[in-house]
């Protein structure tokens, strides 16, 4: 959004990924107090619609009329200003804050329930990993370190994680996971050669902003095809790292309107699964939460640096750039 | 194959639906007996690999080495003779052969359990059709009717189908569901207009070899990205058309290697989820068969006509010409 | 709870199966509006604790501080005054309140949509009740009847119903159930005998108010212990039919604790799997709706007689007595 | 069986845990090769039953005619040689043998994928224990150990384990476990406390021989009704100690039969499901071994001695004692 790759207009207050306490409570809330240390999914959601019923929070009905799904500061996603501010107006509080423990303890831990703990968990959830399997994991930013993180919650045997970014794959190295440079060894070879001629299951955290070589050239479709290539027949991808409908900014026609070549043939001679779609962060963040509360997950590991929100703008040229030290930033108010 | 579409060789014996009478047991052999009336599942499984164990007999690693899945008399899938002939030899036999009631009941409906039934039923469980749910079926031939009879089975509250063919159509309509004439209405407006915005689930009974118009020209995707339209937000595919990874008679270059433009950006939006692949026949038979026994499935309602092997030939040719009577034909040895 | 059986005092007002037209909503309400048609789960759940999150509305942990589940005019499961009155409150109402069509079509299957539709559902969903599956029901009253009628919109291919009153029999064969007399029968063997040595599911649909002969003398665990001999190894069951932990009425000591002796010998031997108690309505009522309106489902078929508010008390003495026509009575304000 | 509890009769060849180097096939073996290391489910089973297709290899209508489920060297499982003898005949080779790596690596390790490590991980996979989850474990012998080791596996927050033997809850404190001596601490109260009112999985570890207080009295229904009570509304059994149909030398009459005095009322009250039986081996034991193989599993460590095949009758008599590193002992021929 911030590089106008959407319809982002100025003066929209980004910050989709928000925790904080409790200021005031208004009249309908029933569960929350003043006080409370709470950590927001960042959809909205209304609890009582069919989707959100279903626990698809990320496709709520309510929320953002004649679509499916809100967020705060998100473009197209309603009428929800974002986090990155002095405070926060939530709605359905009841229903979308999530209660954390008194205190200051696991602070950037608990940030990352707000989206990309339960964005990686949900690629896992899509792909369904389950004990003993292998996974590989295209991308190794927040969402792919993520994914490869409750990937070893779940007791997957092996876990490639394919990027190119030396840091990045340093980090994912230190999680237990077989990091690939994609720029010096074929991802699909390599995962094969290791495991039963292919992962059992495969997760996308890249999304249609795949790079395929060494430079910054788009390929869209270049992570989709690799995954159904490194994947068994029979195996499941989870798709998590985002296409679009739209893209004012690609590299060709069709993909502008979100059609991209898919290797339908392979993926349907391998009677391959693929779930896809924005996280439903209810579904997971309280587990995730019990999970860090135990000291059985520590995600807040991805966190690079932490930053006042007034250096905010300049923070976000550096993550645009893949400077170290910001792959992920926490800004406090 | 029949039609040279793919890499059959002259002298291939084809059936892969076989229907008989055990006539002789090998030394293996232990549950079957001579005279046992007994179906064949196309797929050609070993029951011990991996795939098998896994109720993926679709996908068996032993019958068709360095490949996935074995069948009887098919290009690319191992070794074994089809059944248009006097005899076939049965690998694995206790592993493969469903055995049928003794004497003549059901012949027709019990035919059906070798492919297009459990194809059909296949195409509803990868969708997760249930109760009280929409389902829309593209493909009114004998796999798509298939599917709509396997979705009322598991209680579907409305199944819509799409096809041209007015006499298919019609036996939709038979089955209770609602048909769609595609050269008459727009199938997407059609399905959302009558549904909650997009049916629940959605299948694809037609593959790559999809008609978008009243002509014979074909547009592959055409389908594929009309059920990501036609299905809601959260919704399931459950492809079982055939897409294939080489297909020489393609209309470009893309599609002759079996990649298609897919609107993968409007598919991850809805958050939707495809599966794909032949049916494991072994995963339903047996349910199948018990329906049909207790009276509570007729699948031979789409057996247009039942001939001697040797006019096979000529129904090929009438088949191919979607001429009225040649929809499903049973060959008697 | 009429009888005595239960700690309810006088004052109490009954009536958890509630339907009717929104008259007012108030502050925190933005769903519903006023001149609705709607239909009540006889749980009251608030839509955001944890129970409610994981779809068991049935065991909310809001609306009956101490326990897990609460329910309209009903003892021990929170403040909520029952329907049978002019009025009703319903807190929660866009969370808990179905939306019908307009009208006064399908009045008493609508009805049926409060509990005991989805009770006998969900008694299927607990025996995970398959297409092609066989399946036995004990019990033949109203909750009994509808999840026959469950087990046959999930497709399965024969459904026992075993009761000893003619009447409700009479229903279940209406269904297409076969029924069995206990009074008359052996259950266990005439299920083992129709089947694959007994049915692949079952369901309970008595309780612990259970009769084992012509008589009217409880014995507690004869229905529980007949389902184990009725299912065959690996089956599953669905337990819907009430035990408690409190009977101040109970034959012996032991089931007055809510302690009976079951067979886990040959459970456990037989692998068994048992699900248990009351409905989470929310979770199926939906569904079931839409196969009404599709008239698909009309569970208003055990509706035996419709009467005025004021006739209550009479009706539910004959009901008590098992008079004919008093097997469910619709009541109108 | 060893104590004279069941109908063993003498001259019977123990020995249902086995592993071994291949010494000859026979003629109908396809995958299996003279020097394959390999190890065997406990359960012998045919490969193409209905239940062996089900994955219920623990029930295989097969190889014990007129029951359900074979074993090596058990009663009442068919007429299977155990394996504590020089050389062990393995019907249905290719189905059951499970092939390991060549070499002696992971021996232990491997060993305990024949029987106790899937049975632990069975009761996980009944009770259905997920990410993030609390789990309490009755029972602290290997198989306990194996179910507590699985709950980690399979990402729980926090695993309680109760027993009275020191030594054994050690194990389980090694583990990561919270160990709880029943003798010294109310397990019910010690797991609410530390839980959100309860578990929200539980696992039967022990059985029909469970002892209630620091003597050998058994109270056979004390365990499964103390998890009804620690674990929570809504919350799942995972049931792998034995319970028996039949047993000789039982407290009372009811017990003889295996019928126990059970809290079904509560039970009911919280909505509760239980899963029981014995382990599927086939269904869990390649993805343990693979665990094993990567370095994430070492169920081997409560082996606490090995020994040659001729001290096993001496060995048996210290196990029954629950003498000190007699918990688990391996046997080479």
């Amino acid at each position: 959004m911030y590089e106008g790759r959407t319809g982002a207009e100025p003066g929209i207050v980004f910050g989709h990924e928000n925790m904080g306490i409790v200021q005031e409570v208004g009249p309908g809330v029933g569960k929350l107090k003043k006080g409370d240390r709470i950590v927001l999914p960042f959809n909205v959601a209304c609890g009582y619609c069919r989707n959100c019923l279903a626990n698809k929070t990320g496709f709520c009905l309510t929320v953002n009329p004649g679509s499916a799904g809100g967020a705060y500061g998100y473009v197209s996603m309603g009428p929800y200003s974002g986090g990155q501010a002095e405070h926060l107006r939530v709605p359905f509080a009841d229903f979308n804050a999530l209660v954390l423990p008194e205190g200051k303890e696991h602070e950037a831990d608990f940030a990352m329930l707000a989206d990309v703990f339960p964005t990686g968990y949900h690629a896992t959830e899509l792909a369904d990993v389950r004990p003993g399997e292998t996974v590989v994991v295209f991308g190794a930013g927040p969402v792919g370190l993520m994914a490869a993180l409750s990937a070893k919650i779940r007791g997957a045997s092996k876990i490639f994680v394919v990027d190119k970014v030396r840091s990045r794959l340093k980090l994912a190295e230190d999680l237990g996971a077989i990091a690939i440079d994609f720029t010096a060894t074929d991802p699909i070879e390599a995962v094969k050669e290791q495991t039963d001629g292919g992962a059992d299951k495969g997760i996308d955290a890249v999304g249609y902003q795949a790079q395929a070589g060494e430079g910054k050239d788009e390929t869209p479709a270049v992570v989709l095809n690799q995954l159904v290539h490194a994947v068994r027949a029979t195996g499941r991808l989870g798709v998590v790292g985002l296409y679009v409908s739209s893209d004012p900014g690609a590299p060709n026609e069709d993909a502008a309107e979100g059609k991209l070549l898919f290797e339908i043939g392979t993926f349907f001679e391998k009677g391959q699964t693929m779930g896809t779609g924005q996280a439903d962060v209810k579904s997971y963040n309280r587990q995730l939460r019990d999970l860090i509360i135990a000291g059985k997950a520590e995600p807040g590991f991805i966190v690079s640096k932490e930053i006042p929100l007034e250096e905010a703008p300049g923070a976000y040229e550096k993550f645009d750039n893949r400077e170290d030290g910001y792959s992920k930033v926490l800004l406090h108010p």
